[in-house]
């Protein structure tokens, strides 16, 4: 087993970077706060023998050698950057238990046949930059390395500068490396293993996602003298689009969700009218049929809702990934590790997207989940408990030791 | 008549300062921008012999001496601040017409028994600080100077820091002087002059207002992973109030309107379930009872609306002028004057609020209007023509000489 105090503390040292405003984290990516979990995570595994790799993408390799260092290694990664407001343990759980297994095996004297890599993917949140999952995309040939850079924040710089500016761009072609299988270790997100009092969820599958940019033009005007058959509402229209997105998605249940994140109207004044609204859509099913149902009832409706209002529209996608099944050799050996620790679990479907639904188009994929209190993640107050953290710490170590061949 | 060429080259040189980004202005109140306007202003009131009065809420009053300095003087007063994507008209119209009905008497060597005051009202727009015509609505005394001081913007700053700031304080209590009659010449703002191709409005009253602010709370939450059934969603809260205003105010036709301008969910992430949103509202009528009953069946509604998602909701009030009736004997001066200059005019209500819609509490006041290109205000397209604009501060100069009995 894994020292479960030590991973527990490695997480809480790791939280004072980029503190947020109620208990959670803002460690955005490619920030200054990135930069700084970056280093004290390279620290860590230098520490521990690790020796690091780094990518085109700023994605960090910490190499843990094998007897057989030509083999091709167990890869063990996760994400350390956060929501704006997002919790301690998204992401950053499945990072720090890569390196606590690790820590484990030297403590354990335990050599593997095969090397075992702990990444910490670049950008997975896609919050800032979108889309999310940006530097596993690029390493799995999903998306090309330019369009990455070119991504802009909210504020317009580029995703390219930004890496370069926090000086962790690598010179590592991305995508390059033989991986042998691949590990994601995280937290559910969602309700399901608490409510049914799960230690472990065997992740069989991930939701598919589509993200949709909208933009309304409309025209900005005066709220006082533009009479109701003159106006071009912006926000009106987008208003409801919001609820054609909710409507939808109820539509289409079970097994299928969608909400709209982001909500922007300009000039965002009292007394004017909107005359611009940006918003985006979060469409998401582990059932393919639905997820392009849903997206094209959407793109067929949105439309006319704007015409409707006299408005121009674009509906741009700004990320896609389809459902996913992870490998289902490793999905056993992951049960089996549960069973063998005698920790209660059930399989499950991932409502997130992850790193590893990138990795499993190239590699042997698979994840582990641990509870987290009533569902909540996205959000500071995301908690889960040492010991819920401690057992898929475990499995994680025994499922890794299995791969990698003692 | 006045110099009409004069009065437009003040007005582009005026919109120099603080430029829009698609040729219109930002300079909003108590800027560096508001500033600099206010300095310029003010240089070319001293040119043409006035002298300036400053109060505690920095409402500039530049007085040109009467022949009776005892007598209580007319006034001409409007507004030099800006919406962030405003016009170079709204307002500074007003306040440069009086400039230039100064300047035309001056030039014709024309004395009144009255003196004139031209008055540059503080934070008309109420964009960065709610309400709108704040200042005006001190010396009024509706609004208190406590509560004025107090009002903050967007980045938490107070409304008396930011005036001490710019230096724009004065030591004169507001509200102390007598007003024999009060004249606001202003750009319609709305579409009903140009399209009965009329050269002057002859307000006879003003719409009254309600901007109520609307605070949502739910809880922020993953979007791919929280089922539909545990979401708090504020964003789709505010989808449904934006709704619910304008079917309120399309349900009060004739005679109202109803809009949300600003709009804003928490914490705005594509994959985050909006924990909060907070937004305006503005509803207008003349007619008070149709004015009171939107306030009230929001007050009603919303709070339904949020009960039903689940979400938290508090509506606080933020604005309110009743509607009001300017001075008939006013009124009568104004429509005579256009009468005499043989410029076509009719009769109509302002569907903005204006200064003079306060200062009509303490003292007798009209407002006169001229056309606006497709009724397009608050925004940077905002377009009037100088025969327009000259055409208005003719009236201006009559009325006002009418007024200050030369
Ligand atoms: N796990 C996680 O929150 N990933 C971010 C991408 C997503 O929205 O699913
Ligand atoms: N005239 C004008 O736009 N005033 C601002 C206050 C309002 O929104 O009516």
């Amino acid at each position: 087993r894994v020292d479960g105090e030590r991973l527990w503390d490695s997480l809480m040292q790791m939280a004072r970077i980029g503190p947020g405003v109620a208990g959670g984290n803002n460690r955005q990516t490619l920030t200054d706060a990135d930069a700084e979990g970056r280093a004290l995570f390279r620290r860590w595994c230098e520490d521990a023998g690790m020796t690091m790799g780094l990518d085109r993408m700023g994605n960090m390799f910490m190499r843990h050698e094998g007897a057989e260092p030509d083999l091709d290694p167990v890869y063990i990664g996760s994400h350390l950057d956060t929501q704006p407001t997002g919790g301690k343990y998204d992401g950053v759980l499945g990072v720090l238990s890569g390196l606590e297994v690790i820590r484990s095996i030297r403590d354990m004297g335990i050599t593997t046949r095969r090397p075992i890599v702990v990444v910490n993917w670049t950008n997975e949140e896609g919050t800032r930059f979108a889309p999310a999952m940006l530097a596993s995309g690029v390493f799995a040939g999903v998306l090309t390395e330019d369009y990455a850079n070119s991504r802009t924040d909210a504020d317009g710089k580029r995703f390219g500068d930004e890496l370069d500016r926090i000086g962790w761009r690598g010179d590592e072609a991305p995508g390059a490396r033989p991986i042998h299988a691949m590990f994601e270790y995280h937290i559910e997100q969602g309700p399901i293993l608490e409510a049914e009092n799960k230690q472990i969820g065997v992740v069989t599958h991930g939701q598919g996602l589509w993200w949709l940019q909208v933009t309304l033009t409309g025209k900005d005007a005066h709220t006082g003298s533009t009479p109701m058959s003159m106006r071009v509402n912006a926000g009106l229209g987008m208003a409801r689009i919001i609820e054609a997105v909710h409507r939808i998605a109820m539509e289409h249940q079970p097994d299928a969700v969608g909400a709209v994140g982001q909500a922007n109207v300009w000039p965002n004044s009292r007394n004017v009218i909107p005359g611009r609204a940006v918003f985006t859509v979060d469409f998401r099913s582990p059932d393919l049929a639905k997820l392009t149902a849903m997206r094209a009832r959407l793109e067929d409706e949105a439309p006319k809702i704007a015409a409707d209002l006299g408005l121009g529209i674009t509906i741009e996608p700004v990320g896609h990934f389809d459902p996913v099944a992870f490998d289902p050799g490793l999905v056993e050996t992951v049960r089996a590790a549960a069973e063998r620790l005698g920790y209660s679990h059930r399989d499950i479907v991932s409502g997130a997207g992850h790193d590893a639904c990138w990795i499993a188009k190239v590699a042997p994929t698979v994840m582990i989940m641990c509870p987290c209190v009533d569902g909540l993640s996205h959000n500071e107050a995301e908690e889960i408990s040492p010991e819920w953290a401690s057992a898929g710490a475990d499995v994680l170590l025994h499922a890794v030791l299995d791969a990698a061949e003692v």
